[in-house]
């Protein structure tokens, strides 16, 4: 029967998250497995406004057919933002509105990929693009993440031998490992990328979310012709509205714009004008300031609490913002393992196997913090600490 | 350069559409060129109503991450809807919501199509069809549409030679030609697909807009096994939200959903829910009937002028719904020459090649009577007459 399909879906392993997460439902189960913003924060008020102020101003026009680009306001907002921010030129015409990031990755997949493409994957890797990309067949070159950012004498001989078409890479607060490149090893990056034909698929859901330390130059400014830059304003605004973005030069920015036409149009233009009249209205730094010091306070409440109730053995990442620890055992004790006593405590997490394409089993996993209150957190680290105590000492 | 992209996107032709909707813009010009539906038929206030319900009741959670298969309310309420209009059976879990159909046939390329796979396309032809299963590199295979239907002897050859894995189809008002297929032409495809492992993907955005004629069954009722359907709010609620769907038994769902997944984790969650309200508090049924009147005495307009002022030798098609009217010239008169004449005279159409997968030219072309006015099409209809009596005669 399977023969029915096309050999890239049959290639793409069954969701092992999918288990995890129903894992987590389970009454009484304090779950650090979820990626999810806190809803507490969502500007529900604010979009209900804009979205009135849309129906009444706008009217029927948004309701029709709209262009695959995207709304031109939204495009000139998100370019103004880059220029302010961080002072990187990008022209609006140069955007391409998506559904969600996870839309970027799929027509980057598409535009860029033959069959058994090289792409350059951190590891461990964010398993979004670990899923786009097998859609289209891609040969995964994974590039160890080190506390400080991609190894780079990896990254060298990796670029070297394969000479791959992308590099897919989560540089601030990185899902799953809440690593940040520092400045020194994005320079390196930088360095060894800049005269190969490799694109740098610089992903950066969390790069508003920083609570401590400083910004980090984005790769769009150090080496622009080779950066593919996607965003979104799902860890900002709003999740469910998938309004995300590609920033590429032209020659890519018209295929990908073949590529989304063909996949579906355009991105819902309805939600365009209610998140471009939201930014209009209010303050979005104001609001992201808010999420940084609820975020930062359960980051800082779960690193604390790791401090104190995980044997010593267990290394922590200390991202600096982001949603996301990532945890390595002592060698030889399987996340598995842990996962199973541990669910027993009623305390859930994401075993770090998934976010590898060449292992079975691992000895990591990864803790999320964003979507509980503080005292949760705390309770379920030391739920996690005692599991780790038994299996450990 | 070129080469840093697939191969997929390299194949497909620049957009000629988009130079034809370019000239259509211009200032007196009377078009016939466009495919949309009619912006002062959209139910802009009952939509208002439905959002800030939505707001009201279900608050923040709208606004979270939901998951792939789209919203389980919306997708009872279209299981319920192919039930009670159509005697169909179908579990609300074999139902995925897209980003309006045109995802659906993206989603269907990529879990169906491997590249060369053969695809069976009416000739002529969707272009978002042609453009979704050229980017998955299918080698199609046009077979001709009649008055009636699609032809039986070249179908029926075309299965046997090729054996192919999908047999696109828009049975109801086709865009471009407005053709319906009949009920024994039906019943003559169910019989030539039915023993086979071909697809029939039945796409049926216009089902709802019939002004004529009596309604002809559904492909899923006669070969449910053969069949994904496709459909869509786009021409009976509201475009611009993209909210679209797959009807496919498990073991095609199973794998949407993976390509679902990967391609944008979810269709605007919260434009389900508004679109779901709308339909719980307003009768749909009664707004179609709107449509339907409005658009019924456009076709009446356009058809009885294109009698009154076009040459005899000028075939036309007689649409009993939909939004298109499919005209053929005599032979040897190429549909670009007339496209000439006829912007001079201030009138727009598209010219038939598009629809094509294996043409420069044809003496064929389309006619939208959807979004204008019946004034407005007597007059375009006069120039154009006035260009085809001037080749023609």
């Amino acid at each position: 029967m399977d023969s029915i399909f096309a050999d890239r879906v049959t290639d793409v392993p069954r969701s092992f998250l999918r288990e995890i997460l129903k894992v987590a439902l389970e009454p009484n189960m304090i779950s650090f497995a979820g990626g999810l913003p806190s809803r507490e924060l969502f500007p529900l008020e604010a979009l209900k406004a804009a979205t009135n102020k849309v129906f009444d101003t706008a009217g029927a026009d948004v309701l029709q057919y709209a262009n695959s680009e995207g709304f031109l306001g939204l495009r000139e907002w998100i370019a103004r933002r880059y220029r302010d921010q961080q002072g990187l030129d990008i022209d609006p015409e140069h955007i391409l509105i998506t559904n969600g990031s996870q839309q970027g990755l799929d027509l980057i997949g598409k535009t860029l990929l033959n069959d058994g493409d090289d792409v350059v994957l951190e590891a461990p890797g964010y398993l979004g693009a670990i899923q786009a990309f097998s859609l289209y067949k891609a040969t995964f070159r994974p590039v160890r993440l080190n506390d400080d950012g991609i190894d780079l004498p990896q990254l060298s001989e990796t670029l070297e031998a394969y000479k791959p078409k992308v590099y897919y890479a989560v540089p601030n607060f990185q899902n799953p490992s809440g690593i940040t490149y520092e400045e020194d090893n994005r320079l390196a990056v930088a360095k060894l990328i800049q005269d190969t034909r490799t694109y740098l698929i610089e992903d950066n859901p969390y790069g508003d979310l920083r609570f401590m330390g400083t910004h980090k130059t984005s790769f769009k400014k150090l080496i622009p012709d080779n950066t593919l830059l996607l965003g979104t304003f799902s860890k900002t605004v709003v999740p469910s509205f998938r309004i995300g973005w590609i920033v590429a030069p032209p020659p890519i920015f018209d295929k990908l714009l073949i590529a989304k036409q063909a996949s579906d149009l355009h991105t819902n233009s309805f939600a365009q004008r209610v998140v471009h009249q939201y930014l209009m209205d209010n303050d979005l730094d104001a609001h992201i300031e808010v999420i940084r010091k609820a975020y930062g306070q359960k980051r800082d409440a779960m690193i604390a609490a790791i401090r104190d109730r995980f044997p010593k053995s267990v290394h922590h990442t200390e991202p600096e913002g982001g949603m996301f620890v990532w945890l390595t055992l002592p060698e030889g004790l399987s996340a598995m393992t842990v996962f199973e006593a541990a669910i027993k405590e009623k305390v859930a997490f994401v075993p770090g196997h998934p976010f590898y394409v060449d292992r079975e089993d691992t000895s990591t996993f990864r803790l999320n913090f964003s979507c509980m209150d503080v005292e949760t957190i705390e309770v379920g680290i030391q739920r996690l600490g005692k599991v780790l105590h038994g299996l450990i000492d």
